[in-house]
């Protein structure tokens, strides 16, 4: 069933607020095998909205409306649909009731400027809104379903939870399923990704790449008639690409990347603790992004002084004044340092130049030293990223995070 | 001048990629007076196409089309353009050199697959493309302006800035300026800087929010044919939002927050470290997100454990055991201790329960306290944030710079 959106509201066109509800609503009538094939975003104008209402008819079986259901005088979607429709626009008393017990339900009194949001194109049926005071509504013209609801993201989403898709499935007389398997990956660059994996046959299996940096997510998915095939289908593709990339691969669905690194050490009753410098905190709080990782996560110095490295780690003089902070033997002594303070089952070291200053010719910026250290010795590795600042920290604490997962993976 | 832009690609309505290029895009034209007021996001289907392009005239006087200029069959837009136009989709011998000079100059040969990214409607201009292989072209079609690119960013951005821009400066009778502040807030949530300056005169200048979370920015711009007028009338609008805001404004322009906190540290030869418990680095990782940072940053800790508390910041255990590692006590041991072991002018401490587990009837989940060390004495603040886990790190981030921020405001 084909859908389309249209997003009203000025905001968004003048770039003051992003549009996240589009991106949303997409993945929620993809992931239930409806067709998303045309977005329009147009400003709080009437014949604009007018255009773009009217054009949906025939191209699509149901229209998405989002923005422009507020209380002020520029919003004036409802005002225009009912033009486009050929109805009057006028009072919903049910609506108003629902306005009123919100804020009575809040302590409060309904200001008169409300009023307006019980106003629908007359013949509309009213979706609730529990989550603030503007009720949506949902018409039928020419063959075409639309769905007026506010820009709010809270309650547009609640709204398509409890009320959209329900109608859309009764409406929906040639439903199509869906299935999808999501692999994220890091450690190879997206041209490294389709090296391996565009000779694979996908069998009418679509695989998308979505970056979000410094990983790769992959989505197999697959839309048709059949949901066992289609299962079957998409699996296989899955199987392919574990098999074509190996730990490259880290994961599967929503777990992230240091969500699966923690269960590992969590599982294995085993600790971590991180010395910095370059990443200055970085890899620590996304070690502790994850709840729970108080359970495996015992500490973390951030040591951007060479002061602070020999106070809080131990890393003798002469090693920073023969090697400099950032160099192999500094690296290897912040992660030995580290782990006898923190008795830890492995610590992490990173030291590093993150720029845009700092470097010099034989170090230049984005020289990183990384680190392992555990009861069977250090590993050290040099690594090279020529990146922003930002960038830089997150991708080198991902990598010094990696070096950790795959020495769990190995023993 | 009325603009509006139209990105083709599957890709788009997946949600396998975002469509950044419509924001940056939207930031362009708006900055230069353009007038952004209709965006359509279309598959690759070449009826739709069609359709996305007729619609367009009459509604606006240019049209900025992104995506679908590739060598791969689904790459049709050129092909749906010369049918819209009536006119013969044609081989340009300049455009087949361009490609082939692209391919040269990198030294390899051109695939036959590019040639089909030499052809355009027959009166089409060709747009060149130092960036990739495929070039772009203008049509004029019933006085509407078209500009066709690639969807790749940093070709259809080279090609905005050296060509597009160029063009309708030249077609542009009733060029309007523009003019704009930009200022960046933080401590107050939308509802209440609207509370402050609802009622202000804002004279014809346009005012939008922006949420940054945990900040807020606001813009205040307006379009006319007085560069000099718009200019005195945006920037008494930013005066008197200064006035009303205070220092809930932290900056203006493109300074973020921890680089106007460290401008002011550096200004004054001063230094800060932090002891953070339940941020878990986030507040390092903030100070040190700016380049420089290490003139005013000297060290931070992470410690999670009652043990590393001790251990590094010398909390007494007697204060852990009586008060708890979430309490005022706590937090002020930890900032005192910082201080102390790394000798700087300032130091900030935070422990909380970032949740979702953790949490008591006593100390929910949300709970912070945060502590400010300096020779003058300890500063010290119980706050409560109820929202998820990552948010809460970095807002209490935050929080935490602020009370640094005040601090040296006032001193």
């Amino acid at each position: 069933m084909k859908i389309e959106i249209l997003t009203i509201g000025d905001e968004i066109l003048s770039g003051a607020i992003t549009d996240t509800n589009f991106a949303w609503l997409g993945d929620q009538l993809w992931s239930r095998g409806y067709e998303l094939h045309w977005h329009t975003s147009v400003g709080d104008e009437p014949d604009k909205i007018e255009q773009a209402l009217r054009s949906a008819v025939g191209r699509s079986r149901a229209v998405i409306i989002t923005g422009g259901l507020g209380p002020t005088i520029d919003d004036i979607t409802l005002e225009a649909a009912s033009k486009t429709f050929g109805v009057p626009w006028i009072l919903f008393p049910e609506a108003l009731e629902m306005i009123r017990a919100w804020f009575v339900k809040r302590g409060r009194e309904m200001a008169p400027k409300n009023e307006k949001q019980a106003f629908f194109p007359r013949g509309s049926t009213i979706i609730p809104n529990h989550e603030g005071t503007a009720p949506g509504c949902y018409f039928v013209f020419q063959k075409t379903d639309y769905f007026f609801l506010p820009g709010v993201p809270r309650e547009m989403k609640r709204m398509v939870d409890e009320w959209v898709i329900p109608q859309l499935e009764k409406v929906d007389t040639e439903k199509k399923k869906y299935a999808f398997r999501f692999l994220r990956t890091f450690g190879l660059p997206e041209s490294g990704l389709a090296e391996k994996l565009d000779d694979m046959d996908l069998k009418g299996v679509d695989l998308a790449y979505r970056v979000s940096f410094p990983e790769i997510f992959l989505k197999a998915s697959a839309l048709g008639p059949d949901a066992f095939d289609l299962d079957r289908r998409v699996q296989e593709v899955a199987d392919e690409i574990h098999r074509r990339l190996g730990n490259v691969v880290y994961g599967e669905g929503r777990e992230t990347f240091p969500a699966v690194v923690g269960k590992m050490l969590h599982a294995r009753g085993e600790t971590v603790s991180v010395a910095e410098s370059c990443t200055g905190g970085r890899l620590a709080s996304l070690i502790t992004d994850i709840p729970g990782s108080s359970n495996y996560f015992d500490r973390g110095v951030v040591t951007y002084s060479n002061q602070s490295k020999m106070e809080l780690l131990r890393v003798p003089e002469k090693t920073l004044k023969e090697h400099g902070a950032v160099s192999s033997a500094t690296a290897i002594a912040m992660a030995q340092g580290m782990r006898r303070m923190a008795k830890t089952t492995y610590s992490l070291a990173i030291t590093g130049i993150a720029g845009p200053d700092g470097g010099t010719p034989d170090k230049p910026v984005g020289t990183v030293h990384i680190a392992l250290d555990s009861e069977k010795g250090t590993i050290e590795r040099k690594l090279f990223f020529a990146t922003n600042r930002e960038w830089f920290k997150h991708l080198v604490s991902f990598a010094a995070l990696d070096l950790l997962r795959k020495k769990l993976l190995h023993s």
